[in-house]
């Protein structure tokens, strides 16, 4: 690795992240277009691959148009600088799937796990390192610990080899002082270990999260162009760039080269419908609920008549987290079995 | 006016600001579901009339669908307890105009001038409150002075009898940094002067500075359901809503009642297209130009072949101000008649 680890790292996530809003069906054309111009507006690296992560094509998780080490191989194909970044989540992607991908081209992988149960992801971080990637975690549903709490997991990947921990705002439910305190707190607890922040933005606040997270001494930023993302999206890369500029922290990014890529393809080309912060992606956020509830949410809602925001509200008092989407069922008919009024 | 200078006053400029978005086509019985679903949400004022304010009915400003006595009337038909505010910027809104208003049921006018010039709102200021009216200033484009300069000028108006100032960032240029600057000089020079906030998106940061504003002691917000306004839009009312909701600010707005009419109404039937954050509503951001300027950017940049972000970078270098969009012309052609590589 020639970067510094005090010097500013964009992550875009728009073929990632990105791929949940489109169910993952981005073609290889399309990761080549893309790809090539993040890699030449100069972001550190580009995120690829299923939105849940390698391995995860199945009815579960949904089947994309290709397999992971076809998009791998595509955006490798054409970068000259970026990396090419992979997530991983125990439990979905396993040690085949890793080597699979490094042999694709990719050099970054991040292991993801609820913030929660960081020790999960040990077993894949040390992977990464004996394979000779770059190590990142990302600790997801952040909203679920406090600063101390979360700086205690972030020890476990940290001991485990991890060279940088994400705070993952995973329901977009952080306000701006919950990010600052997150960051202070690993900042002072985990000297020279790089902070990362990955926003979603169901607040309205992903982009000023996340220059606040910057600000506060975060070295990578998670962001996808458009803000294409599954619910309301994630932080918008061009306007993440374009807000630092103003505040003139050096991106090295070109951000008309960003902004066209964004209007063109993402927003002219791949997106199927506008990213927008309605009253149920808002909902998520403001109830602290992971976006991958939502489709759920609003399936069980019809079943059982229901509205959905009701079900967010109970998903977020519940402390629902990733991979308990299946819950919702019962909880939605738990509800609908209680008269109304009595609730 | 029953309400207290310290309690937080929303008001929803959906059916002023977003008249923009529409090019002033809103219909009556848009007008009284958006205000009858307005008033019930328990926001303090509604904002109604044509996007440049009252008389604003021309070649120049666009013909509006309905005169805004009528559009007026229809909101004053359906609320029970929400002010109706009116805009009026000097040299385009009149005394007879605003006679016009009151008589129609407006009871708070907004006078809007551009921070530079707030003497040129006295006299509209001193007639509203002859007029038995609530007046308030709006300093437009409030980039272009810092804290302090802002404050003197702030000053004119509150002598004239202003009751309160609003920072506007017309160009949606203003980082959270700058909004709380701007905030703690009016509070400490002028205190007891109740203090606005109204924001543009052109940097994903409305949601997020306007909440800095009220936490810095700001107690009036402009906001509009679905940010349906100019360009990249306003601070989205809902968004806003749930923010504070979530930092325990006291609203006492219903928070579904706004989501369901941004969604069912504003997003559902006025919207004719997504208000997306792309390259040009944000290029007015990030090189602090006004809203109104984008759509003759967009017709310069055709005539003269060139990028619309160029000359909305010029724009910004000349620190224009609203109210002198002819002059664009007269930039694009001088831009390009310079050899490319020149410039």
């Amino acid at each position: 690795m020639s970067s510094n680890d005090s010097q500013l790292r964009i992550v875009d996530t728009t073929l990632r992240d990105g791929s949940h809003a489109i169910a993952h069906q981005y073609r290889v054309d399309q990761v080549r277009q893309i790809a090539r111009a993040l890699d030449r507006s100069g972001v550190w690296a580009i995120a690829v691959g299923h939105g849940d992560g390698l391995g995860a094509s199945s009815i579960q998780y949904g089947f994309p148009r290709h397999t992971d080490e076809e998009l791998i191989a595509a955006a490798a194909e054409v970068v000259e600088d970026a990396e090419i970044a992979v997530a991983v989540l125990p439990g979905i992607g396993t040690k085949r799937d890793l080597e699979a991908a490094r042999d694709a081209g990719a050099s970054v992988v991040r292991v993801s796990t609820v913030c929660t149960e960081a020790d999960i992801g040990i077993q894949h971080l040390r992977l990464a390192r004996e394979l000779g990637m770059t190590a990142h975690s990302h600790l997801n549903t952040a909203h679920l610990l406090d600063a101390e709490r979360f700086v205690e997991q972030a020890r476990i990947v940290v001991d485990a080899g991890s060279q940088a921990v994400f705070i993952v705002d995973s329901a977009g439910a952080l306000l701006t002082n919950d990010v600052r305190r997150r960051i202070a707190a690993l900042r002072d607890a985990l000297p020279g270990v790089a902070i990362g922040m990955h926003e979603h933005n169901n607040l309205s606040l992903a982009v000023a999260n996340s220059a606040a997270a910057v600000e506060e001494g975060a070295t990578l930023v998670d962001a996808s162009l458009a803000g294409l993302g599954a619910g309301a999206g994630n932080c918008q890369t061009e306007a993440l760039v374009a807000v630092l500029e103003r505040m003139r922290i050096e991106t090295g990014i070109d951000l008309w080269t960003l902004q066209d890529v964004a209007d063109e393809l993402v927003r002219g080309e791949v997106m199927q419908r506008p990213i927008v912060l309605d009253r149920l992606s808002m909902t998520m956020g403001f109830a602290s609920v992971p976006a991958s509830y939502l489709l759920h949410a609003i399936r069980a809602a019809e079943r059982f008549g229901l509205d959905p925001r009701d079900i967010i509200i109970e998903l977020g008092r519940r402390k629902v987290v990733v991979g308990q989407e299946d819950a919702i069922i019962g909880i939605a008919a738990e509800m609908a079995a209680i008269p109304r009024g009595e609730s």
